[in-house]
């Protein structure tokens, strides 16, 4: 039986990972759950972000759903450090997936798509680089002051991220672009660059293409078509699957997943959306992203079939809603359970 | 009399000069230029990049135009490294300029987008951050290699570049956007922030905002109609001005200069294009951006009149192409020259 940790979060969290468990209940039946209350609640209540012991507790589960984290309440970085990126580190998540695709019925601000046009992943390195947290301050607030800040890169974490996305690449249209900034980052890109020629003599099957940061975020502007899988560094992913996002629509619909491969410890899925206090409570917001993590999650429990029914029904969901109709977050959870249900039975 | 350096560079870098310096001869009557052969040439036929006489030769100018630099016989990032990064940190080009507008005629990969929506300029840091190259490999090649990357920042760099953007925010619509990830980089991003708020007590007439950068280069693709100024670091100031060259139709337009606003050194302006040296030789290069970027030199030379006399004139030539009609690189620069003539007679 899977076992699942359930943390809703803040705002709107709480309301569409209700509607994720529907649709989880028909998918993986029979999981259990186990809800933990963390975000800007605990932390405004105790100064508690992520103790040991929920820590522990969590490292029991098979993967982890989560809603929405943040609230303005709460200092800006304390709960995505505290939390968010804990558990990357902690778990070793070291696969961070962010499929990218245009649904029917969703809105790009791109002229001249149509759904099916963008349709590519993501997989940025989620465990390295400059989320490291390695730099610091001397003189702080003084004219004196500097700032450093560190990008740390492994051969033994950039090579298990690059395999990962050859393996999707391979599984896919077979087409993988590593992104970086080779000519002024030397020395990471440098590693990067040999880690991944040195990988894709291992994958004859597997086109690959090189492109500078700044090049790629230009090209996921117009001409989006064109990738199959991305596999670039912790803050270049970051910047470029918000590109992503954009051109599919916006972070409403996108999901991810923090995902430990080798299941050493549990992976975390959630929608990319923040918990958007202002319309949290009124039952309007939309669960589209946190049903789609569930299609992740499955997929990385082995639940392949479930997975595509989820996302089959998500497509269906998109592609029947008119424009302009205001959406019932308790009804999208509903109509997508059923159509899931129906798909299985 | 101007003393302007011109380094044309390699492939149709040499043939959209040609048309920029038809400009500036109206624009700037009686100018001075010498012309410096550096680039892809130079290069292979005696591995120097930039000899340290011709770096002081150019530094008794005051301003040097630059065409493309780059060709496939050298090896990615030895001449970025060794002319275009050597200028900008050997002159102190301090602020990395990009202005953004969509121009009529131009084409936008955007839906509901009409020329004069997009209009902004990012101020982007040129001296600093992860471009000081510190950093370094151990174990390179082996399983054990490990690689760093260093963002080098000082108060000294951050609020020199942040005042200008001020500066440029009240001479245009009054808004400043700044632009970080302090949520994750709280060594840089703290430095950035506070002195940000502190410039930002003296302008009590611009309007502020910070966005983290993965937010704001979905905005630039969703709503850059908000953006008026941005100022970044020097790394998120390559990505995000290469998503505003990419929804304004391309980097075949966009202009940029390395400015030393102090005027201690000479500051380059160029257009943001490569050397295309698929199409060189041809006469078919649009040459505006390099055009537009003689209206940065003037600007940055004190000739605001013949600047805007620039800029009116590259929009009329824009705004008068027919859509497939093929560009003859002498004649746009011909039509431009003859515009900026009637307006300055
Ligand atoms: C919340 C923040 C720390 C996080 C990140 O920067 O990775 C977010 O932007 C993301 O993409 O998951
Ligand atoms: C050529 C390269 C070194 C340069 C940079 O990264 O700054 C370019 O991309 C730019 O934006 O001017």
């Amino acid at each position: 039986m899977s076992r699942i940790a359930v943390i809703p979060g803040d705002g709107i969290g709480q309301e569409v990972i209700a509607e994720a468990q529907k649709v989880l209940a028909v998918a993986l039946p029979g999981y259990e759950s186990t809800e933990y209350d963390l975000g800007a609640r605990l932390y405004n209540r105790t100064g508690e972000i992520l103790p040991d012991s929920v820590l522990s507790e969590l490292d029991e589960h098979d993967a982890i759903l989560l809603g929405a984290i943040g609230d303005p309440s709460v200092p800006p970085g304390v709960l995505e450090r505290g939390l968010l990126l804990k558990l990357r580190f902690e778990f070793d998540q070291y696969v961070n997936l962010r499929p990218s695709r245009l649904y029917p019925g969703a809105s790009s601000p791109l002229a001249d798509v149509k759904p099916g046009d963008i349709d590519f992943v993501v997989v940025r390195e989620g465990t390295e680089g400059l989320y490291a947290g390695a730099g610091g301050n001397l003189h702080t607030g003084s004219p004196a002051e500097i700032a450093t800040e560190e990008s740390l890169n492994t051969r033994y974490g950039v090579e298990r991220v690059v395999r990962d996305a050859f393996e999707r690449a391979r599984r896919r249209r077979g087409h993988l672009t590593m992104v970086h900034k080779t000519n002024v980052l030397v020395h990471a890109g440098g590693l990067w660059k040999r880690a991944f020629d040195d990988v894709a003599a291992e994958y004859a099957d597997v086109t690959t293409e090189y492109q500078h940061v700044d090049a790629a975020a230009m090209f996921l502007v117009n001409r989006p078509h064109t990738f199959d899988v991305i596999v670039t560094d912790n803050l270049f992913g970051d910047i470029l699957t918000d590109i992503a996002a954009a051109v599919t629509g916006g972070i409403g619909l996108a999901a991810t997943g923090s995902i430990n491969p080798d299941h050493t410890h549990p992976s975390t899925f959630e929608p990319v959306h923040g918990s958007a206090p202002d319309i949290a409570g009124q039952g309007v917001a939309d669960p589209v992203a946190a049903i789609s993590s569930t299609a992740l999650l499955l997929e990385h429990l082995g639940r392949a079939d479930a997975a595509i029914a989820v996302n089959a029904a998500v497509e269906r969901e998109l592609a029947g809603r008119e424009s302009g109709t205001k959406i019932r977050t308790g009804e999208v959870g509903d109509r997508v359970a059923a159509d899931v249900a129906g798909q299985l039975s």
